[in-house]
């Protein structure tokens, strides 16, 4: 599916099915509306699939791993050779998202869209655009034609795993410095400050953090991306990671598939991809507030709020994969609960 | 156990313990402290058990049921027999709280500490202290000897459950009528106004929260319970149910188990426990974020941070079921995700 074809097959959710997904809610016993946002999410599920008890069993977490140019201008704490390792790392399965996605019954994707090293492990989606960007500081970090590509990139992901079956999506990445691109693209795209976008990623000190706010103006003056074009923001100061994942949020909605934000990086590609597309928006679920000051603005700005708090910020995936649980729950409880029918009871009415 | 017998069994987490698990954490393939609160949770639970590896595998709800007097005044939206019939549809495994505990592999643990029926399903805990407790807003809700009695009610199930080898507790309750003791308890213990505590329960009505507010007001005016003697707030404006939760928050810190908050009866109970015995506060965990608006003036006077938001407002332990699983997710990480010296790379330093 082309970006094109995507952007046309986004739909609105079925309205008829979640009324019915409302009154078989109101039909469990609980008072009304007693279970909060995890009915919201039921809700939203029936919409998104069309079916009135939608199914989540089947979860992928799906992480676009890619390298950054602007490494070079010493905006992280990590020498760069770490994304070309961690990725590997997550085929062996002993990372932080391994871990959380098989502890919620999920499965994890690996996806090469631009590491710079050669990766060659079984199991790994080998999509490399190229290895690794160029560093905004000096120039565009790709070109429009890339950024589309690795956009495409995404859509073709979700489609497979569409193929296959799955019916939740969590997003993640890998890639040294791409907090420092995310406040780029998501300080452009919000209007927000570099300064309320930008945080300490994997453990800046404050010297880093006021080199790592520069390098963004630089990058942001220098290539002078159209806030009103995401593609073109995403091409000038983004990176293949942050596109691919732009096309995941925009695959999900085409596919119909839920699909969830982890941190900071995948909220900035939520961003962007609603931006070229509002409705796509409708498919999307948030999971945890990450400890980076620029999710917080995301949020605020996309009208969502977050179902954990627990100041993770080790991206990857981890906080999606936490938050499946809460998915499955919500599901769990509209599924299994009694109704008042089964209770012998009265529905709870004010009385007073 | 009695209660004096547990206050003096409370005793400090093992600091040592704690610190051998923090230089476990730093070792695992991540940023320092990149796993935010997941972190702390792995610490305290180490602290707690003084086991490097604890264990959180067998997990129990405990749910006291208890009827309240002061149903009489009109301050719910339920009628008082939906606290018998939740009671025994906990036995029957369809509620709210028995999807979720089974969704997170743990069990309910009922308890009838005052029911206003004759209750004598299998499998529950048979320890009424009396048929409902009086009307708060003519007289105090029981004497003093029944408030420890009940106390010492939730001690006696956390001792048998320590025995049964139960390693992570949660807490919840059933019984019409529990916001208005809960806001009544802790206004006294607070000092916060009425108003400030006070939320529309299972759904009151915008006039049925304004009686709710005076019926309270009243209570406090009658009874004058002493805001220093937490034993005697509990008598004069609490319920059979807020002080046997009151008593497996001290117990749990007794038999040194871990045991979570679940909404405002719950935090209520958490409160008095505290202001009992402060080091008993290093045992207990939050979960969610509950919709009433005195749970999160509770939170803020604990210095305690929810990890779930949803707005839910089911009660019976809903919320602890849900949040049991960041805890077992927490300590996934800590025994699971490689290590450095596993991985193969450096720990990550700062840079910059």
């Amino acid at each position: 599916m082309t970006l094109i074809e995507a952007l046309n097959a986004i739909g609105e959710l079925d309205a008829e099915m979640m009324q019915k997904a409302q009154i078989r809610l109101d039909s469990l016993t609980k008072p009304l509306g007693s279970l909060g946002r995890l009915e919201e999410i039921v809700k939203q599920l029936a919409g998104i699939t069309g079916e009135l008890l939608p199914c989540v069993k089947n979860k992928k977490i799906i992480i676009m791993c890619a390298d950054n140019g602007v490494v070079e201008e010493g905006v992280s704490s990590c020498p760069k050779s770490v994304t070309s390792s961690v990725t590997q790392n997550f085929l062996k399965g002993f990372t932080g998202v391994n871990v959380l996605s098989r502890h919620s019954g999920a499965d994890t994707v690996v996806v090469d869209v631009g590491v710079d090293d050669d990766i060659d492990c079984e199991g790994i989606f080998g999509r490399k655009i190229r290895k690794g960007t160029w560093n905004i500081a000096k120039g565009p970090a790709m070109t429009r034609d890339e950024a589309i590509k690795a956009i495409e990139t995404g859509i073709e992901i979700v489609g497979i795993l569409k193929e296959q079956g799955v019916n939740l999506l969590g997003t993640g990445e890998m890639g040294v410095g791409n907090t420092t691109t995310s406040s780029a693209v998501a300080s452009v795209l919000t209007g927000f400050e570099i300064g309320e976008m930008v945080g300490r990623g994997a453990g800046l000190t404050q010297e880093g953090l006021i080199n790592k706010a520069e390098v963004i103006k630089k990058a942001i003056d220098i290539n002078k991306p159209d806030a009103t074009d995401p593609i073109d923001v995403l091409a000038k100061v983004g990176g293949f990671d942050i596109a691919a994942l732009t096309g995941c949020f925009l695959g999900a909605a085409a596919y119909r598939l839920p699909i969830m934000i982890d941190g900071f990086i995948s909220a900035a590609a939520a961003l962007a991809a609603i931006k070229i597309k509002p409705q796509c928006k409708d498919y999307i679920l948030p999971s945890h507030g990450s400890a980076e000051p620029g999710n917080k603005r995301i949020m605020e700005v996309l009208g969502m709020t977050p179902m954990l708090m627990l100041e993770m910020r080790l991206g990857e995936g981890s906080g999606a994969a936490l938050a499946f649980h809460v998915i499955d729950a919500a599901v769990a409880a509209y599924r299994e609960m009694g109704t008042f029918g089964d209770a012998q009871i009265e529905q709870y009415k004010p009385l007073a």
